[in-house]
């Protein structure tokens, strides 16, 4: 099998300056412009750019529409205004709206006045969906015919190179609506005479442009077809989705969950310049000291308290730990759930006495080992029993919140993943600390 | 655009008992195994057994093929030995290798036993192979022809129904050793006369069976085919992965990055029995108490100063806080590159930098901010120069530990989405805790 990836950026390290751009060389022939996108990604800036200057012009449009959009960003920012309109200028309305966004304005422009008028016309229906939708980013590269087409014009259509991906053509009639799917592998059977309109692919619905871009992903995947049309409001069609486009989505899809949980996207660079990524993560880590302050402020309240029992100091750790773990795990369940459209008001009941039910008898368990080992170590039976019961009720809280901070944040259209667990952090915080410190106070003073 | 799945779910809910069926056989019909198995997993066991009785016998193979790991088992361990063995009885060498692990030896053995020689053999080839490895999946639903082939035969294959994800045929010298790929888009325009060996595309590789399950995913999306053929050590052909199978095989890859970090997996069944989640999850809830106790271990070494300096507890959350959201910052971007493979020796050192750089500006700011707040809240500047420090301190160490830990875990092949958070949280709370109530017993006593 061939080089991974991380091998590649080892031998790297150790190739003299001189050869490494027939490295590159090497790994656009051999794998293609993705993973020489993954491979600059994986650069620090500065030798990005040094290796981006040495790639062929010709294909440096193919690897950037590849990249992600931070790391694809910092080299059209390093680009002198030249370059920059050489490179746009290799690029098609798909592409265009694809990185559009990270242009200036004049720049797009340019690039659209190079464009035919085909082209153009492309990239103006794909503006009229947003960037969560599919119709924006359709691919035009397809076999189409007029409905009245034939068999035999199918075939004269076949024998010229295909686009890649390409399992059937997509019929149209006058008014340029959508009439159905051919399947082009049967066409091999039938004779040229044959109307293709009576081998329409009944089961081969094509996909709305406002479907939303991973539910299309799913689409796609499930209808065994190699790629899905999709149509305009008024069944006009705009253009394809192909199985490796659904691969992508459905890789931006889960990278974004997995970021959201730290705050980032999935657009986030491995090597942004310090100064950029440390503004970004600052904010993050402001809304997340907001939620520690509350929990200090939660403290505050009982300092009388703690300085006369100071063990509670000292095991506060442990509360909120305990509630922070549990609420986690119910709350990863449900990031998920709901990504995979699981999770719905028609199971929530259910789920919710689940959790609870697991909530119950892990609080159960925790609370029982916690308070031996606190009565033990602090010599204090009372002090094990105030900690089992904010250790259970700490639990509990988290199981009912894992379950309902997501599904009112998808509700109110917020993304879980992304604010969850702030919202979670707090609410195990709070409760636990005071649960914990006010029986403290009530029993132990 | 059709229903998506948690439409279907709510108006799942609301349907009449006796109307459910219906409702099945529906989603089965417009959109495949792949929705109804999501479907049943977002079910409770209870339901989803009576609805899995009224699933018609002969789909119910397909359906449980296409289910996670866990919520498959569920049903399996409810079904009675004769409706297992009428189930097992149904799938092919392929779906038995998924699916083997959960199922009594005795059940496996029988299913063998009434399989053909040729699927036979594939269970056993496949069997050579390790759970992480493509060899154990691949598909043997394909085209191939001798080496020695021509095109007319080519032609009589293609005319009869093809293997689903189609677009090249596979060929074999005499003894059996994979000759290469032939595209089945360019026999069309050729005489029936040529040798299909003269029309090999040099360009596709086939995959090694002990390629790794997401590596393989990933050639397949690369290749811009359709399929890779995968063959063993002798160059013999093993099966294919197709684009579809790349994209479960990545789904299942990003499912367990987002659900390690909770110390969960992708097989985990969103509707698992209370007592056994709970099992599971007291586990993780276990090896994080020993982190929050060691943290609570450390604060124990300064009581004294705690008894004296009360505000010192009230403000350790922040202290931990800081630390953890920074860290965990770090961390998830090193679980992406190293699932990416994006991540490797060869930029380690680079990568540590640029974090070190962002730890050292949001570690200032924050520094600052926080002792502001501090100083103000318990009227102390002292107070406020020794949370700064700590703060600073921990963030730094957080950035780190977060590109150290991960990367030695992936060395030592332990997987950092599942172990790293754990460790990060110990160091980040040891050392925010010992740094920050040290320095209070040096400066403030």
């Amino acid at each position: 099998m061939s080089e991974e990836l991380n091998e590649t950026i080892d031998r790297f390290s150790h190739t003299p300056e001189t050869d490494k751009p027939a490295v590159m060389d090497e790994v656009l022939e051999e794998f293609g412009e993705t993973r020489l996108a993954l491979l600059l990604e994986a650069m620090p800036i500065d030798e990005r750019m040094l290796r981006w200057h040495s790639i062929p012009s010709e294909e440096q449009a193919a690897i950037l529409i590849e990249m992600r959009g931070d790391a694809r960003n910092s080299i059209i920012r390093a680009l002198s205004p030249e370059q920059l309109e050489r490179l746009i200028g290799q690029l098609d309305a798909q592409d265009l709206i694809e990185i559009g966004d990270s242009l200036p304005q004049s720049v797009v422009e340019d690039a659209l006045e190079h464009m035919d008028a085909e082209q153009r016309e492309y990239f103006e229906r794909s503006l009229q969906y947003n960037e969560e939708q599919i119709g924006r980013y359709v691919d035009h590269n397809l076999l189409m015919l007029p409905a009245a087409a034939r068999v035999q014009d199918a075939d004269r259509l076949l024998r010229r190179p295909l686009p890649p991906y390409t399992d059937s053509i997509y019929l149209f009639d006058r008014s340029g609506r959508f009439q159905g799917t051919v399947s082009t592998s049967q066409l091999f059977t039938l004779p040229g005479h044959i109307h293709l309109s009576t081998q329409i692919d009944e089961d081969a619905e094509p996909l709305s442009g406002e479907a939303e871009l991973y539910a299309a992903a799913t689409a796609v995947q499930e209808s065994g077809a190699m790629a899905l049309p999709v149509v305009d409001e008024q069944n006009r069609l705009l253009g394809r989705v192909t199985l490796h486009d659904a691969m992508v989505l459905q890789q931006s899809h889960f990278e974004n969950l997995l970021m959201a949980r730290a705050g980032m996207n999935e657009e986030e660079d491995l090597f942004a310049p310090v100064l950029r990524s440390s503004r970004r993560r600052a904010t993050w880590l402001g809304i997340n000291l907001l939620t520690a302050f509350l929990a200090s402020w939660t403290i505050g309240l009982f300092e009388a308290t703690l300085q006369q029992v100071v063990a509670l100091a000292v095991l506060m750790p442990v509360v909120a730990s305990m509630g922070g773990i549990a609420g986690s795990q119910t709350l990863t369940l449900m990031i998920r759930g709901l990504a995979l459209k699981q999770v719905s008001r028609g199971n929530l009941v259910s789920l919710l006495k689940k959790e609870l039910g697991i909530a119950g008898v892990n609080g159960l368990i925790w609370a029982l080992v916690i308070a031996v080992i606190a009565s033990v170590w602090f010599s204090s039976p009372l002090i094990g029993l105030v900690i089992a019961i904010a250790i259970a009720v700490n639990i509990v809280a988290a199981a009912f919140s894992g379950v309902m901070v997501p599904m009112v944040l998808d509700h109110l259209k917020i993304d879980p993943a992304l604010s969850g667990s702030v919202i979670l952090t707090t609410v195990t915080d709070v409760v636990g600390f005071f649960v914990f410190l006010g029986l403290g106070a009530l029993l132990l003073i």
